[in-house]
């Protein structure tokens, strides 16, 4: 695994390189477990002109538990008491390299963190990183897609399980609470994000916190829950009818929900336009005239973070290539009614490789639970 | 309630004018939440030149299950799709409505947000609140005492029961699993923040996070948890032995960690000196030879963040004061046994009203279980 942290820090250099920075100091959480293969709290990593280093802000890496550093790269733990910000610590190492520029990640540093490495290194002009490691994520190997595929595995295994027990009567808390300690059960590090467990008038709205109303006879139940595998992110959501048989308003919105989210999977093609893959399940909801309250996305990447590039929305640009892992989530909510949403987690894949691979096999029939 | 919300913004309007600012933009959620009385995803908080704004997002405010805004503040909500970043919006609106000069979260804001906002008014002088809404955070009145008094009294509810099952066999994974939903059950939000429960080797230390160990006869069992309740977050950390009798080291070693964790307590009066606080605690187990791995803290604040000022610590300038409210948590890890660490919530209180106010009230007797 070492050769691929190495790899990804050497394709992020060039291109520091190229915009004329020799160093890369990197805080997003996130883009440091990418690129260092762990991330303990308040690391940064940086790409420096002789040699890469995590910085770390105390006594907290390699921890038993957590995932362990690349071991081709040197570890600084910064003493525990009075030792600073490793981002500063990172800026000072820099320009100990003689690096006279150093890339930052302006959308993640503060106003205030920026300005204490300016003061440490005033000869070291600070340019902005952008997104670039943001970006080398958004296409991934398939270590990374296995990770995600295990992650969805679990997931669909944890709502399979509820889906046998009594539901009737249970709050959304409980049941969102019972979800995430079966994913931990099944082995996943914990829940990818807050669980989502929607009953009645609040099933179908999209990000939805359990609150302790009970499932009733009648309910739609939209479900929506992840599991994190070796840091990997995954999503799946499901709506549920309570009762022996749905009613005729239930069953329309179901096949209409089911039939957008449908669309946008048949249209994940490398080459895609992102916009085009939301066009097409959006257009199913607007043709039948739900235009109001759709969210602003219909699906979004998925991978050490819940919401990654690219994002599936009416103003994304961007096209979509081979090995980009994304949900597709539409859904209706009708206020004081209730609603639908359904979402899966798929890989993007050639024709050739049989299509779009999808990684969360729940059937999407509408079940009377 | 409302009363509270617009009092704080007038304390906060009063320094930021003392300080040359007619307007301020707070960001940082836990702020934003202090002032506003909610902070949807996102949300930030204009402390306008003639009117106050909570903008926001997206359609996420007022959510039911959700905290609701002080309902005398203006709720702006920004549109879906394409309606940009809240912070850019309110620096626009504050330009709208006069202001030459506005003080931003230099601590939270991005370097790219304050760029952005910078571009939407070039006007608009942009200066630095610093922790201003932090230190407006540290002496809670009674009402947000009362939801932490609350949380602890959860949080000693779940612990209690969890002594009451079965414990070895069990993983530290699931017995954490157990906690939280526990938590959940009594009425908390949520956990305050993750769960730690250490056994054997793991015990005693500091935000161990839990693993597939399991509790095992002559263990050490150390568990640290905490309900959020209305938003504001306590923390209670015990430590027991497992078996019939704890043997002579362990029965030595938790005796130190009490009398470090009681003389930490006793000197929590209004007007003393964290610094002092600390020492009072830490130089119990420095004086019985353990002075190395000791964390950098023996205590801090707690509130609408689990890790809040005052720091107690070597280094802490500052005194503290009535109403403050606390946690006292040394601790002792060996490497390869395991340790103690006990951890109580507390109130700083005059000795004329009792002295400090224990919160967390489960027993600190070695338990053998």
């Amino acid at each position: 695994m070492s050769d691929v942290y190495a790899a990804r820090r050497t394709r992020l250099r060039e291109y520091c390189n190229a915009g004329g920075s020799a160093a890369a100091l990197v805080s997003r959480p996130a883009n440091v477990r990418y690129l260092a293969g762990a991330a303990p709290r308040g690391a940064v990593l940086l790409l420096g002109k002789t040699e890469d280093l995590l910085v770390c802000g105390g006594p907290t890496a390699g921890r038993p538990g957590q995932e362990r550093p690349d071991e081709t790269l040197r570890v600084q733990i910064l003493p525990p008491a009075g030792g600073g910000d490793p981002v500063v610590a990172a800026g000072d190492l820099a320009a100990g390299q003689g690096a006279d520029s150093l890339a930052v990640e302006e959308h993640h540093l503060t106003v205030a963190r920026h300005r204490a490495l300016g003061s440490v290194a005033p000869r070291l002009r600070l340019a902005d990183l952008g997104s670039a490691v943001e970006q080398l994520r958004v296409v991934k190997d398939e270590e990374e897609i296995s990770c995600l595929r295990i992650g969805a595995e679990i997931a669909d295994q944890a709502l399979g399980e509820l889906l046998e027990s009594i539901l009737v009567g249970r709050t959304e808390r409980h049941l969102a609470l019972e979800l995430e300690r079966r994913l931990v059960d099944h082995g996943a590090d914990g829940p990818a994000f807050p669980t989502s467990v929607a009953t009645g008038p609040n099933a179908g709205r999209p990000g939805h916190r359990p609150t302790d109303r009970r499932v009733e006879e009648g309910d739609f139940l939209s479900v929506c829950l992840g599991a994190t595998y070796r840091g990997y992110r995954c999503e799946i959501g499901r709506t549920f009818v309570i009762g022996t048989a749905p009613a005729d308003w239930q069953i329309e919105l179901y096949d209409l929900v089911f039939a957008a989210q449908r669309a946008g999977r048949e249209s994940l093609v490398p080459g895609a336009a992102c916009r085009d893959v939301d066009r097409a399940a959006r257009q199913v909801l607007d043709s039948a005239g739900y235009t109001e309250g759709l969210t602003a996305l219909t699906g979004h990447g998925v991978g050490l973070e819940i919401d990654e590039d690219p994002q599936l929305s009416p103003a994304a640009m961007g096209k979509l290539d081979a090995c980009v892992p994304v949900t597709v989530e539409p859904g209706v909510h009708l206020p004081g009614r209730g609603g639908v949403r359904i979402d899966d987690t798929l890989v993007v894949r050639p024709e050739a490789d049989g299509g779009p691979e999808l990684l969360t096999i729940t059937t999407k029939e509408l079940l009377a639970l």
